[in-house]
């Protein structure tokens, strides 16, 4: 069974999030081995830089497998590409790393140790809801591999 | 005060996603009239093309002010557009209709009554999730246009 990672900055504060971050863990144990990697958030007063680069050494730390970059600039796919992508990673590696950065994005580091960057949509969403796009589609993308219908 | 229709196909189903709809309702109540119009979902047992038929005349029965279609296969907007094209619509109309549709889109009539289209994500999300998504983008347009910091 193939292992993903999620790597997040921040946590989770709200009980709804909370609650549908569990409903979908519980459908993905079907699927895979997920495990959510909570990156502690650093002190906004500090300069953008410096919140990257103390984030990004706990984010390296982290990172194993393929590791893919979820980044507004990144490269758009539908539900089914990713799905595809899914399934021709899982030929190749037994991980599977996706990496949410904070609120001024990741460090340069982490960019270069990411191999690869994807992008949900061009607008921006806070990352309680960022979160539970990522577990949907990693959830939806299992139910394309296997061609079971979506679990509503 | 603008009035903004939000005109869904479905009701949603989870404790969490109504909670997190109840989140969103009471911070954009500062900035706008939002009404949520929940329109039947019809019987999945029926063909396509039916199931729009239907749905679209209730669709159409709700549809006031300027109407945006959120369609996949719509523009594509940042938040940042987003918030310029709430700005400019709030010149000219005193109300901005989104129209979600069913599992199946929406029927021509629907689309032909559109003003316009616009898409979040080439992904395809579940209509509880998708509803979020279209409340945070609001509030998030609006605390664009105010210029007000993001409430988390």
């Amino acid at each position: 069974m193939i292992s993903i990672n999620l790597v997040c900055v921040g946590n989770l504060k709200e009980k709804f999030s909370k609650d549908e971050q569990e409903e979908y863990l519980k459908r993905l144990s079907a699927f895979c081995n997920l495990k959510i990697v909570e990156i502690k958030e650093q002190n906004q007063l500090q300069n953008p830089t410096t919140i990257m680069e103390k984030e990004g050494q706990d984010i390296v730390k982290n990172l194993k497998g393929h590791v893919i970059l979820c980044d507004i600039k990144g490269k758009e796919l539908s539900s089914e590409n990713l799905a595809e992508k899914f399934k021709a990673l899982m030929q190749q590696t037994s991980v599977i790393t996706f990496v949410v950065g904070g609120s001024y994005g990741v460090s340069e580091n982490v960019k270069k140790l990411a191999n690869e960057r994807i992008s949900f949509s061009p607008m921006t969403f806070p990352h309680n809801l960022f979160r539970i796009m990522l577990l949907e589609q990693t959830y939806r993308a299992f139910t394309i591999i296997e061609n079971k219908s979506y679990h509503k």
